[in-house]
């Protein structure tokens, strides 16, 4: 579920999307719309495929879901969930009659890789997203880790520059995902070609529009030196921050999802760098940072469904 | 057990130490020898007390001990463990007939905690031992969180500080260790002292002999002025640390466990302070900060013991 579109799908034990569907989530103003709307379309789709006795059970990725509560709690993005706590497992349990568990979409993604991504057979790992803003789902034991009231797991929001760090959307300061996100990535473009005048650079010629981390990319690939420079940044300063995450979890491996994972060794190289130069010796060679094997239009299915199995 | 003393216990369901013994760790050459009378010691005790069928199983508290594989690796203050991987656990089950698991000293104390002490019905905390070093135990969904190669859990060694932090004794600098630590409450006495020259302290008058953080919480309680404003500095990096902890794990709560843990208000009202200003708003209000409930002389013990019920 996004803030715009609601996908659905029916997935297989080995991950397999067998049939998909969507409803807009976009329209409601009472949660009890939108979950009737929403329970119909999945019973059509059970049914349409004569799959009634089948169906295991349903996973639902959300934004700012809640695993130990089934609940959506004062998402920003949702209008029906704007400031309140909606019980929204229960609701589509009442409505289809199946089990329900829902999550928020980085652990989602994490119950993903372990299923049917990079992270099979793994039973310590930490899968961050990197889009918008950075987020990440823990898992230590084979289990999600989701803190006593179930908001466990905003790396994005530990502080990766104390001081005098740049000020993040939580109303705080030098958050990893101020750095390391695509609007991390874009801002850190726009400060160095501010503060570094002389140097030439194809993202000066980007303009009447802001630049994004895509353009960032793009010069990148095609040899500019600033662009270079601010994935090195980016880079270490995730690396940075990989190495306090082992000293909490010891996992085997880092998987990167969403937009900026895409960036290949730009981003990778000097992160992996600051990663085994900055971590305690113990650890030292033992921790892998993959790349997602999960097509991105299939992820968020793959990953709520996941829940299913749980 | 210790670098120079091994010390056991047999402990009920309820976590009263029945009866005690101990053995010298030092003086020993070959793991097999330390095992042999290791095992000895703890035959008599079962024996003499008439409780062979009654014993579930061995837990230990080790340096380095890794519970993952029943291992003591590279243990710089055991003669016999110095830079090899010793199989302990399986020495003591072949010796003793009976099952052993081990694990390090501050994973021993959140067993420990959970079983008989502070963290009784909580399943997700996170212990601090506050003493020559900083160590940790983390405990998620009811579980030690051990990592991948059984050394998760090492936030003494999260960077607090980054650039020009103090130099550590893991070779890196700004660990949290460096400042948190009984060491760094002596280390930052003597920074304030040699930087404030026209300050007047109770710790001036320490001559001939170091400051230790015992002489810097009697001068506290005497209301000396420099020693409060270092249980200040103290209390912010580790309140501040707490919070990004908690963006990991959100434990329920804290407990603090070893020497520094006594510095009761002076240490814990800053701490408390630094912790709720710096935590992400989702997670405000809700982690508590406990003072271990254990003996300190009984915990290694009954921490221990807590591993044989596992």
């Amino acid at each position: 579920m996004g803030g715009t579109n609601t996908a659905m799908g029916i997935v297989d034990r080995r991950g397999e999307i067998l049939f998909r569907s969507s409803i807009s989530t976009l329209g409601y103003s009472k949660g009890e719309d939108y979950v009737n709307d929403l329970g119909n379309a999945v019973i059509d789709l059970i049914e349409n495929n004569n799959l009634r006795d089948k169906i295991r059970g349903i996973g639902m990725g959300v934004p700012n879901g809640n695993m130990n509560k089934g609940t959506i709690e004062n998402a920003a993005n949702i209008s029906w969930a704007k400031g309140i706590l909606v019980p929204l497992a229960a609701m589509v349990e009442e409505k289809t009659g199946l089990p329900c568990k829902l999550t928020n979409d980085a652990n989602a993604a994490a119950l993903g890789e372990m299923a049917y991504g990079a992270a099979k057979g793994m039973k310590d790992f930490i899968v961050i997203t990197l889009g918008t803003g950075v987020g990440s789902g823990i898992v230590a034991n084979g289990q999600l880790v989701v803190g006593h009231d179930g908001f466990a797991g905003e790396l994005g929001h530990v502080r990766i520059v104390r001081g005098n760090g740049r000020i993040c959307g939580c109303g705080r300061t030098g958050c990893l995902e101020t750095y390391a996100s695509a609007t991390g990535v874009a801002r850190t473009a726009r400060e160095y070609l501010e503060l570094q005048p002389e140097k030439e650079s194809l993202l000066r010629n980007i303009q009447h529009r802001p630049i994004t981390s895509k353009d960032v990319y793009e010069a990148a690939k095609k040899g500019d030196q600033v662009a270079i420079e601010v994935f090195d940044f980016t880079g270490r300063i995730l690396g940075e921050a990989f190495s306090d995450f082992i000293a909490f979890s010891s996992p085997k491996a880092f998987i990167l999802f969403g937009g900026l994972a895409h960036a290949g060794s730009f981003l990778l190289d000097p992160l992996k760098k600051a990663m085994e130069d900055n971590v305690l010796n113990v650890y030292k060679g033992k921790t892998e940072v993959l790349i997602s094997k999960l097509n991105d239009a299939e992820a968020a299915i793959l990953g709520a469904s996941a829940l299913a199995w749980e």
